[in-house]
């Protein structure tokens, strides 16, 4: 229960990371409210309704669960009133950042296992969960991704998933197999910073 | 029977107007027939194609209604034949735009309750719809999309999808359901221009 | 048994091929690591994949069958190990390529078919299978594809789409069905090198 409350936490403190990178990206490019908006929502939900797609998980969570939708616009909200405030938060928004590449890599890989799917559909769409959209945000802004400029992020959201999957067919009760694999990726990404 | 039918009309008319749009940009940007082709096909059907992967319509009906690509290749050629007209046309075929801006956030919605979709997915859909194509060809074009740039178009296509979403739940009649949103969508971008 | 041994091999083959072109282009555009084996893989496995989704072949063949995955990280690999080598290897990789876009649009058009689709569905993802995984590419990296820019690419792919289609119709035997096809885009792609 209280298991299930923390990782809704984070759930949303990582859209909510994700959410304001995809926002001062946005804002960077001059774009307006709206363009702010979508990328910002794009970049926190893009990679999880891309995996939902690939797993027949219709409609996606991201469309369907409000919550993620009021995250994303309330990041981007904030990061517009605030902006000078949040270019100052690089730390802390790192940091969020990066448990939000652990969580989305274990929960994408989490999820895909749920519906019956095999391991490698699992590490590949956990990783598909937490780089996605960062890869959509930046084709959007026509920029070649910086997730396929810096390997560590990618490997970091990879390990993740694939720790989950070993994790799962091994039988680690539930608690390590879902946090060990959130820290690990989270640790490689957040000591390459 | 007559309502069908009539709806039918304006959805071609703005899969018409939507494909026009498409070529007219693949054609500034130098490509030859079949990227012309391809890129008002995918302005056209792209938004819906999205749209029907995302509340599990499959196939797609772009793809499996062939009335989609012949009009979508009918008004490419057109473009290609009479290009210095359809350049001097911008008054009609921003009248067709925003017809079917209205209509395609209006269907786009209403395929998504009836799939049984709740109305976050529909509205967020609805607008998918009108706006997905007009990204989709943007993406291509390496360009950042001028629905990110300008905020009305995709607030015009926001507007139509949720008032179709109210109009439903609140069981006003279908005629009144269907047209009144398509008709304020419409007003939105149309007056903006 | 002889045959599907056959198809095998030349489907592993056209991979193997998409994930060079992928790969060779991710290098000149100084991705690292993971961004050219990733580019590879995407080149190899994305129009398959958009076929499956569009079909409902959940979860698609490229995430959950481990011989994609490894065919375009070998070749993704071999690329960057032989990088000189590969460069004047352009006869066979595009001999391969020609021969990984009559497979993949054969294929793509008889799935769809064997999933009950209509003829129009079939000839498009036939095209979506051989052109999409180029497109994507294309677009990670930040250019107009060249699939948009020269026709006889996606011609030749949605010839032999369209031509598989007909076979199955016509009742040809599977043999005349399936490679009567590709040989033809095979040959309309490789005649105009």
């Amino acid at each position: 229960m209280n298991e299930q409350l923390l990782f809704n936490v984070v759930d949303l403190a990582g859209t909510f990371a994700f959410a304001i990178s995809g926002a001062t990206a946005a804002r960077r490019c001059q774009l307006d409210l709206f363009g702010i908006l979508a990328i910002a929502y794009i970049t926190a939900c893009g990679g999880g309704i891309a995996r939902d797609v690939m797993i027949g998980a219709i409609p996606p969570a991201g469309l369907s669960d409000w919550r993620y939708l009021l995250t994303a616009v309330i990041a981007a909200l904030f990061t517009i009133a605030a902006y000078p405030w949040v270019e100052r938060l690089t730390y802390p928004v790192r940091l969020f950042d990066a448990m939000g590449l652990g969580l989305f890599a274990v929960y994408g890989a989490h999820k895909a296992l749920l519906f019956g799917h095999n391991a490698e559909v699992a590490v590949l769409l956990g990783m598909v969960t937490a780089i996605g959209g960062g890869m959509a945000r930046d084709v959007l802004l026509t920029r070649v991704s910086i997730v396929l400029q810096k390997e560590i992020y990618a490997l970091a959201a990879l390990a993740g998933a694939a720790m989950t999957v070993i994790g799962e067919r091994l039988g680690w009760p539930p608690v390590w197999a879902t946090w060990l694999p959130i820290l690990f990726c989270f640790s490689l990404r957040f000591l390459s910073l």
